[in-house]
């Protein structure tokens, strides 16, 4: 088999059998298919398309070319979430100890975050001594005896994804659908989860800004899922303002916490809820999402699922007091309020922007190797819709350096738009794909 | 500039500017671009094309990446000749002498050959001695004495085609009629003569085997050449079965010179006489087409033609009595009739594969390191149309190497189809594209 044949197939737009794809993507991670060759076909499929049978296959591959989480050593239905992205997205510190308190087992690998703010890995790392450095051994024992643990991606998890991205990411072919589906799933497939529930964003602050591409991806990814035999379902959210009020490291921890005391953000709670909900119906410990709603209000309103946080903390060495005493996680040095010069009503938030004020202040990576302050941030009082007098504060910033802080002023002012018309901020849930 | 935003304008199907190509090309050739984000470049030109303004610039582009051959410092026209190439090409050979002869002054860099047999320098080094490994003050000294040079490519033409096509070659990114057309006029352009004739061939036996095709990429070159301010002129000729009854290096060389007595095969005299005209009417010597090949038929009837291949022999170190004595020219040791087994008409010859018989006995190079057999080869005694009688003599075959004639023979015969039909071979000159 040639790569150049492979090139030469897609190009006319035929299909590429499994073992083609199997073939070039075993060779492509082992350096058999050099880069020029797999960017060339990398262009070549964002013309012509793939097809269900390719895309599956493609997922596959790449789902095999390293480690394979094995989790059957956890009893019962391990159930995994993943969050397309976006601005403010503390979903994972909240939920899982949600879920977990219902009774299904949370076993999740998640990475550090690259650009706005951290990932979910970087903040948890606000809780003092919090570590995601730990053994598959006492990843699945920590599952079993607690029901919930994440760990860090120490293993070699879709090493094919990782170059294959890389590439398209420096050669105009990352956005085809196929491509983006089949590189998120095949990380989730090799993490080894019985059921996925996934978060797909859409808006000014998500990858897929566009509503109607947000649901092909899901519906992309729920049928990549199946194939593989997994039950999963997709939640299509909006991104196109910033999650609840808090954007940075430990002000989304401690925005996670109030929403696990039942006192978060009307948006975030909801969306928290409908993960949730169809989480524990996936696990098996509600007949339907109505009931499982239920039972998560009843783990907030009871303190077990803030219980569980602290739990989980513990095992994996953090200070589990700074989930009751949330003056405990990392502050910034200077906080200042940001104000608003003109009066009306907030019609537009690009939310890109604002993620950007979170990296310029120090709570993003730019880079690989850069640091993160997990102090950082913002907290917002004015969302869409919401009226604003002129002197009134929009927002508080936290910051640690002066100039730093005046730049992301700047954005920050620069990022919303106040009008003179009353609007109505989109809808949350933008619609469920199973 | 970033070539990732060159990449995505293309992509999307807009024109790249001159600066954006220039800057894209010379970028390239330094390393500055890597080759992984030129082939995805390269598919999207293959899928979204390239305009007449984007090709001329992309042809200039390439043309101006290396050094340009300067011909000021000749009297008069100077006429160019290139050839796409085929089977038992050995135009250039009496060509040249034939067109000098008329006083047109050839000033052709020309390089050796890959694949099939050799080109037109290793053909040249049939006459013991012959050089073209000559300086290019040689070079010019000697047009301006005797009217004619061919030159090895001994200086840095065109490095960004070279580097291109070794990159499209291997990425399935080859078959694009803008890309074919700069590719070649780029060199011929920086080859520096006021006028070309290209040839450009069609058929079993040429890289365009489809007439459309090969009137498409003339008039893709014409409009290239006359857009770089050179008069351009193409013409389209059959391939689809072997130009003459030679091929193979010295036997080449032996046909052009019975060509230059006048004793030659009809089809390539033809094809002699027409490109030859098109060369004399460029460089200004003869009014029409018809004034020209009388001229032509002239300087072969009194020989002239013949003495100015001596004396370009001998200008450039060569043993010129060759051309008056063709057994001084390299033999092979072995030479056998290749008989037929059939009979009936000559339906068809895979031109191709005649070509390859070429190369099996030695005759070509399938690496650039391969060394050539200037003694082997072909003459063919039955062409298209030809009426054959089981046991006649289809061709004789000269090697050095018994298995290897083995082989050459067995492919040989497989190449022609006998049937019973009489068949009219392929109109030799296809059209004249200005």
């Amino acid at each position: 088999m040639r790569m150049y044949d492979l090139i030469m197939k897609k190009r006319g737009g035929a299909a590429l059998s499994n073992e083609e794809i199997e073939f070039m993507i075993s060779e492509y991670t082992k350096g058999g298919i050099p880069d020029y060759q797999m960017s060339a076909m990398m262009m070549a499929v964002y013309f012509q398309g793939m097809n269900e049978t390719e895309t599956a296959a493609l997922t596959m591959a790449m789902a095999k070319s390293g480690d394979m989480l094995e989790l059957s050593a956890i009893d019962g239905v391990k159930v995994d979430k993943h969050s397309t992205g976006g601005v403010g997205d503390k979903t994972s510190i909240a939920l899982a100890p949600m879920v977990a308190a219902c009774g299904v087992k949370i076993a999740k690998m998640s990475g550090r975050g690259l650009g706005h703010t951290g990932g979910t890995i970087d903040k948890l790392e606000s809780f003092k001594g919090f570590s995601t450095g730990i053994t598959s051994e006492h990843f699945i024992s920590q599952v079993n005896n607690i029901g919930i643990s994440i760990m860090g991606q120490t293993l070699d998890i879709a090493p094919a994804d990782k170059k294959l991205y890389a590439l398209r990411d420096v050669t105009a072919t990352v956005d085809n659908m196929s491509l983006i589906a089949s590189s998120i799933m095949s990380k989730k497939l090799a993490s080894g989860a019985d059921a996925i529930v996934l978060d797909v964003k859409t808006g000014s602050g998500a990858f897929m800004k566009k509503e109607e591409d947000a649901f092909a991806l899901a519906k992309e990814m729920t049928a990549l899922g199946k194939h593989a035999g997994r039950n999963t379902i997709a939640v299509v959210s909006d991104m196109d303002q910033p999650l609840g009020f808090a954007v940075g490291n430990a002000l989304e921890v401690k925005e996670a916490i109030e929403t696990l005391q039942g006192k978060g953000p009307e948006d975030f709670t909801k969306l928290c809820l409908t993960l949730g909900a169809y989480m524990i119906v996936a696990g098996g410990k509600a007949k339907d999402k109505e009931e499982a709603e239920a039972m998560l209000r009843k783990v907030i309103e009871n303190g077990t699922a803030l219980k569980k946080l602290a739990e989980f903390v513990e095992a994996q060495g953090g200070d589990s007091a700074a989930v009751y005493d949330t003056s405990l996680l990392p502050t910034a040095s200077i906080v200042e309020e940001i104000i608003s010069e003109k009066e009306g009503y907030v019609n537009r938030i690009i939310c890109d922007e604002i993620g950007i004020c979170s990296l310029i202040l120090g709570g993003g990576r730019e880079t690989k190797e850069s640091e993160i302050d997990l102090s950082v941030g913002l907290i917002l009082y004015k969302k869409v819709g919401d009226y604003v007098k002129a002197g009134e504060s929009l927002a508080t910033i936290h910051a640690n350096d002066k100039s730093k802080l005046e730049a992301a002023k700047q954005r920050f002012l620069s990022a919303y738009t106040i009008t003179n018309e009353s609007v109505s901020p989109s809808e949350l849930i933008k619609g469920i794909v199973t």
